[in-house]
């Protein structure tokens, strides 16, 4: 039996896209050196200061995925020769050491096992004994082992030394109500296809006082001073990604009204029943501080590749692991999905297990974790 | 009385989405690690292959509009103090200046009279005085003038230099059925929303077995031998624009399914046809080798961002001068649009045109525009 009406995806990006997005995105395009653009795009950038919680205009969006932001967070924030700490404890984290070096920055590593999240300690050791560093890179959630790293805290580090706190907060703004100016958080990267719900293809960077004051012109088509120019007068510096901007405007409405408390206590909701849910089969979570994000899980006794072709042929679709963790733990991703979306990947899953070979009483892992929601649910 | 459809929009990009287009667009995600993307996307490079009329697999994709993959050129084909010669009659030829010095390439700019083609004799000449260059810049269309630079000329005389022929064709391919490979060119660049007819954020760079050779490894997010690698082989390096690559591939089927020499005369039509029109109503057409993606008017006793302010009042949007043409021209691209589209253009023009006061015969450009194409419409 073949899933008639195409796959459900419980990947972490892209995501599905909800009607009222694609019903945008499959409109008519405007032109975008127009009245009625620059007034959508300005709209569209007040939206996003309420999501982050800020007053100022410091953050544009660039036509690219999201290395495309992490990209210019390295080159318009630190010149050659700087010298930054890198949090290295997944693939993404390996990106910004491949970014730091590519653009001559001096990088400085700091290894975190796979699988846990940095500690804070760590980061403040480092610091004092490079006293010279202008910079700490870092991911909010490592999508690749599903970790949450404390931003907050690293935050509470950074501030009072001359580094620069560099977020890549691509699977994590818009679950977590982030609020970068409070924290104190220097630059935030993010993209279209996670929690915004989006295609790919469109990216937002976000920065302090503090380091638009260490603005440089390194780069051309992902310069942050010229875009910052025309983007807080509605306008671009090149020809923006007109329906995904159109879109973000709709997401983001989306997610304000819900809003933003409530979309953490959602993603909460569901982290927590999903927990509960896997441990009811007997399958352990594998990050040690995980992110809200997505559930990683490393079966023992069990193929997780298997696992994951065997739901497929029920129409669902969750991640395999990537770099070093590549077929030995499976990721489902709870960004744009209601509480109730959860049971589908969760039945699929209870088959797949069976098929496979492995004992699993039908139902039980729903069980759980409507056991474990149903407390928090919060009816009004 | 308002147009209660919303714009005609007869813009050099963005230009308006078929319908065809626009329910690709509108469709959920696919995950882009997945043998049916791996398989959408193969068959969208196919196309583009039969596009460009080319056998070797040398172009890659990026996540970008036009401007990413102008820079990308800069980047993965010279190195630092490298000169190049820079063709600079419009905005978009000052943009490869920018690019050049930005990434500090030794930049001759070659000026060429705004409205006018480059002198193929000026190249070679300039070529001759500087045997060490390594790259000549320039546009197919130069859609802030109108101009069409001989291409085809150009690369005659740098096949034969040790200069790569790198060539802007974001408002020429789709539209001229541009050959590089038999022409001889070096890099070809693009962008989707123009004769593409998507929204944009996506970008095309075509390279020669020539240019390829001599790859450099500057860039990280715009790096094309890492694109290419991962290209040819149905993925991308990093998260590609997953709906603007399906809704290529429908673009590239539309294109192919006319065929594009058929595609040419199509545009050669409309822009005979749209020549006539404009003698006829007494407006001079501006560039002397004008490209066929767009007409380009300059009045002259008639202010043109009165004419473009009168001719929204209808609903149809037309796109005033850049740089130091703003306020002097209007452009009327054809880039598109059917045969049958123009007499909305012409007949709000008119309409236009006798508000501001200008002597105007109802129906006479819509006459010479349709008396100029009848006898080229080729009925099968």
């Amino acid at each position: 039996m073949k899933p008639f009406k195409g796959e459900r995806i419980f990947t972490p990006g892209p995501v599905e896209i909800p009607d009222r997005i694609r019903e945008v995105l499959g409109r008519q395009i405007i032109h975008h050196r127009t009245p009625e653009f620059t007034e959508a795009f300005l709209e569209t950038r007040e939206l996003f200061k309420q999501l982050v919680d800020c007053k100022e205009d410091n953050f544009v969006f660039f036509a690219s995925s999201g290395t495309g932001a992490m990209e210019a967070s390295v080159l318009n924030f630190f010149e050659e020769g700087d010298k930054v700490i890198a949090v290295v404890g997944g693939k993404f984290g390996e990106r910004w050491v491949e970014l730091g070096k590519r653009w001559k920055l001096k990088v400085v590593e700091l290894e975190v096992e796979w699988g846990k999240s940095v500690d804070p300690e760590a980061v403040e050791r480092l610091l004092k004994e490079n006293p010279d560093t202008k910079g700490v890179l870092v991911q909010a959630s490592e999508t690749s082992t599903g970790v949450y790293h404390d931003i907050k805290a690293l935050a509470d580090i950074t501030r009072d030394s001359d580094a620069l706190l560099v977020v890549d907060a691509i699977t994590a703004l818009g679950v977590y109500s982030i609020k970068p100016h409070e924290w104190g958080v220097d630059v935030l990267v993010s993209g279209s296809q996670k929690a915004f719900m989006l295609p790919p293809g469109l990216s937002m960077l976000w920065f302090s006082e503090r380091a638009k004051s260490q603005l440089t012109d390194r780069a051309y088509y992902f310069n942050v001073r010229e875009e910052l120019k025309k983007q807080t007068e509605g306008q671009t510096a090149f020809t923006p990604a007109i329906s995904l901007i159109l879109g973000l405007r709709e997401a983001l409405l989306i997610l304000l009204e819900e809003g933003m408390d409530k979309v953490e206590s959602r993603y909460r909701l569901i982290s927590k029943g999903m927990e509960r849910a896997m441990e009811t089969l007997g399958l352990s979570i594998f990050p040690k501080n995980p992110s809200i994000s997505l559930t990683t899980v490393k079966p023992e006794d069990i193929s997780s590749e298997a696992l994951r072709k065997e739901m497929l042929k029920l129409g669902v679709r969750v991640a395999g692991g990537q770099g070093k963790l590549k077929g030995r733990i499976f990721r489902i991703s709870h960004m744009g999905m209601d509480i109730t979306d959860m049971p589908v990947v969760l039945s699929v899953l209870e088959i797949a297990l069976k098929r496979l070979g492995y004992r699993v009483e039908f139902g039980s892992s729903v069980g759980a974790y409507l056991e474990a929601i149903s407390a928090g649910l919060g009816y009004e």
